[in-house]
């Protein structure tokens, strides 16, 4: 039977009518499961992401199932929480239950592991491989234009947050647009890099309280997402320094969040909406044969609020 | 086949296996979802909530996923978006992919509706029926304590921003407490009443700022969550009104965000983590057969943060 879903062409098409017979014979009404078995398509896409607690991914999701829906998918939903045994457990349950493919916003194992996969896949920030497509947004023009509006507003000792940098993802070019334009334009500056194991609010606001207490004098950050610039926003509160007179801080994501805290976020928007429905996009262009582009990455949009 | 799999006792034990010896001789492989016709069941819960990108829902969900997880279960994730309709195509997909139960956060549908599902259910915050379980903080107490809190610190006039109070939710002891406190203690007060298909920041924003500009005296606030809360902080800065010394405010929830504004926001702490526990608890029994209390009350806690 799973090689009739597979595909794999072992089975004839004469087979498969046998089988669908026998379920007939035996009083069959329809029912999704006995008709996934017999049109070798469940319908369903895994999402394996590290949280969907964390407001990026639980909008990233909530899209990625309005568009999943529209299309007549649904979503089977995994968090991963940063853990690749639980990711590669994850990833094999969605191989037995037949999904038609899994978009991957969370990527903690080796890249070969991806590759062997054997099913439609879409990763969210990471290049995989060539022929797994990946979307992202276009980092590393944010950074370029998160580091030089704080520039431009007079910061003169920068400091960047970013985020694990161990993994070669293309965020990492947030990093990257950071130091080209310091170094460029020869300003003193810190990089500070959170854990990969850990989203957790506690954990930057103590790398962002350690950060700030050594060099009081830092008077811009940007953080790689909108999560940690509140951190920081509230580590500001802590040690006195006014935003954003003493202090300017450029965020990124653009989650519901950073219009929401005081002062409300610049920041630089990725396009969420936008992503959740290129993922779908991909996953059913693959699951239709057809051939798809391995880089899709997205613009982004500086959004200047209260912060800088 | 779906006689076999709805249990209803029609078809014998025998036949079930002629079924199964089918799809031996056919070559046979374990997969999941022949599995799930062979043994009567998906391991699959359904998780309906009016959206995962609000960070209540996000929470819950994430833990959901989590103690699903551990039971052997996968979560078939389902956005309402507060819409009727869409709700009961969800439910009937829910039915026909034959999950072993659904969790329901969304309820925008007449209660007679929810009894004709024939699957275990748990509803969120809501009592269905006598035979549906349902899971709520313990709204009533609550409320009392956040009211009793803003009277204690010296508030004149209060309001509270409630949620919809058209559906008789175990979330409308919310505004009874506040009511019954500000009667007792004979406090000026207002209510304001948040729309049934809305969970937009905008739109509190709008109704934050008609509140405090038709009533500047007020100078207490009571939210019927941290988002509506976080909305009348943002208020308060717009309309110049310093917080907690002019005005205070207290939310209900303690989402992650209830920490990180600011001013950090004291709140009414709901038990997301064991709401979500309890919640696949209540799933599984009913699976197995068990009897289940209908009414399952969490105990909530008073933080005081800042905006008090």
């Amino acid at each position: 039977m799973s090689r009739v879903l597979n595909n794999r062409g072992y089975i004839s098409e004469a087979t498969r009518k046998k089988v669908y017979k026998a379920m007939e014979e035996l009083n069959y009404q329809p029912n999704e499961l006995a008709r996934s078995l017999y049109r070798r398509k469940s319908n369903l896409i895994g999402v394996l992401i590290p949280s969907v607690s964390h407001p990026f991914f639980g909008q990233l999701t909530y899209y990625i199932e309005y568009y999943a829906h529209e299309a007549g998918y649904k979503i089977l939903l995994c968090n991963s929480g940063q853990d690749s045994v639980k990711e590669k457990e994850y990833i094999d349950m969605l191989k037995r239950h037949q999904v038609d493919g899994i978009i991957m916003g969370s990527h903690t194992l080796d890249v070969e592991q991806y590759a062997n996969i054997n099913l439609p896949i879409v990763a969210i920030d990471r290049h995989l491989s060539d022929d797994i497509p990946y979307i992202s947004s276009d980092n590393y023009h944010g950074g370029v234009l998160a580091t030089e509006l704080l520039l431009k507003k007079g910061c003169k000792k920068v400091a960047h947050i970013s985020g694990p940098l161990i993994l070669n993802t293309p965020a990492n070019n947030r990093y990257k647009a950071f130091k080209d334009v310091v170094t460029k334009e020869n300003v003193e500056h810190f990089v500070v890099e959170t854990k990969l194991n850990k989203f957790e609010i506690d954990e930057y606001i103590r790398l962002g309280t350690e950060l700030l207490e050594a060099h009081p004098d830092i008077d811009g950050i940007f953080a790689s997402s909108d999560m940690i610039a509140a951190a920081i926003i509230n580590v500001a509160r802590i040690l006195n320094k006014k935003i954003p007179e003493e202090l300017k801080v450029v965020g990124y994501d653009d989650i519901e969040l950073a219009a929401l805290i005081v002062p409300p976020l610049t920041t630089i928007r990725q396009p969420i909406k936008e992503i959740a429905k290129k993922a779908i996009e991909l996953i059913l262009d693959q699951v239709d044969g057809k051939k798809v582009a391995t880089e899709n990455i997205l613009p982004i949009t500086l959004i200047e609020r209260e912060t800088t």
